[in-house]
């Protein structure tokens, strides 16, 4: 299996992180979507990461799609830590919480964040490259903390942000928030609910690869790699 | 059954047409999302129509969650007329489509239009109404014209946009098509398999009561409840 990826995409790093939970381990492919490689258009034409490509079997694109794709295809092996629950009621929950994050999270805090921060760095001018706009830098980071408090509240009212078990909703989340903790621009102190929930997921072996992750020239914050944060 | 819609939204107009394929007639409750109604917002934190509400379950928010909702709770008893199809290779490809038309169309073609043609009429300054702006419309009909492209060269390929059958990438595919046609604004002319790809998946019982749609004061094109256009 191949994963077409940004190492701070959000959305891949949410595949990673369930990819991990199944126990599969892709070969990852870095795509810069800004550079439109005609050959991963004919992946994707969204020309979105992340995409997965398994031999015999039409590219599966989308972090949605995916994720209801490996449900469909390998679900039932994880049971009972199945990350889409099996009730239909508890999968509207899951799915729209995963929704929160991947849609409305990505638009107003880390898309910004990290097109600003980071994917700018390497666009030259034709592709949108230059200074980060800092107006769109501080509205993303006002949005971050009430994104932090909702996930604070989820915390404190459920074990995980779902219900009883961990799914696919806590790895959106935390995709999400991950990207945001390397840039160092999660208000910590502001939620102890959401920063033990954060301690909870990062714990796990399916983080590790992404705590690994580096920009040269541009070192994750203190409390990134920090499990103890 | 209760569906929070709105009249001219694509979304909306997408589970309308879900639901009487699935032979369900909702109760409608028109909403105004920009009104932020509490209300409202307690069903769905996102602020976003359509939602769906049934006794004894939770509310269900967001056309793709419901769809897949309703394929998960209803669909087994369509067979073999299922909307989505039972092979996770040609699920991938429904809900690729699905999320092109919802996502990329959307967010290209049928918000800006009716955002600026049908929304601002009934919104005050504080709500974002006002003139429509010229520019966005500009690029919206032109945006227009390269997904209708994609619908002629997808209906060319294939019976049905995502295969042999029609399933759910038909049906929000011509939810977006019918918002536009209203406004006049989609080019018929440009596609011919676009447009008899349309002809028949208007001609469906499911379609009637979107084409019996009128807005005060504003009139539908003449193509719009024509099925011979």
């Amino acid at each position: 299996m191949y994963l077409y990826h940004h190492p701070f995409c959000p959305h891949s790093r949410f595949i990673r992180l369930l990819l991990a939970e199944y126990g599969l381990e892709p070969e990852l492919v870095e795509e810069r979507v800004w550079e439109r490689r005609p050959e991963f258009l004919a992946l994707n034409p969204a020309g979105e990461t992340p995409v997965i490509v398994e031999e015999q079997t039409p590219s599966v694109p989308g972090a949605s799609i995916i994720a209801e794709y490996l449900d469909e295809t390998r679900g039932l092996a994880l049971a009972p830590h199945r990350l889409l629950p099996e009730n239909p009621g508890e999968r509207v929950e899951v799915r729209r919480l995963t929704s929160w994050f991947h849609d409305k999270m990505f638009v107003e805090v880390t898309e910004p964040l990290v097109r600003e921060r980071i994917y700018k760095r390497y666009m030259n001018r034709a592709q949108g490259g230059g200074a980060p706009d800092a107006t769109a830098l501080r509205m993303a980071r006002n949005n971050m903390r009430y994104h932090l408090k909702y996930i604070g509240w989820l915390a404190r009212a459920r074990k995980w942000l779902a219900g009883e078990r961990m799914s696919q909703a806590d790895l959106a989340a935390a995709a999400h928030i991950s990207v945001v903790d390397y840039l160092g621009d999660v208000p910590w102190d502001e939620d102890e609910y959401a920063r033990d929930w954060y301690a909870r997921i990062k714990s796990r072996p399916s983080f590790r690869a992404l705590l690994a992750e580096n920009i040269p020239g541009m070192p994750p914050s203190r409390t990134y790699a920090d499990l103890d944060f």
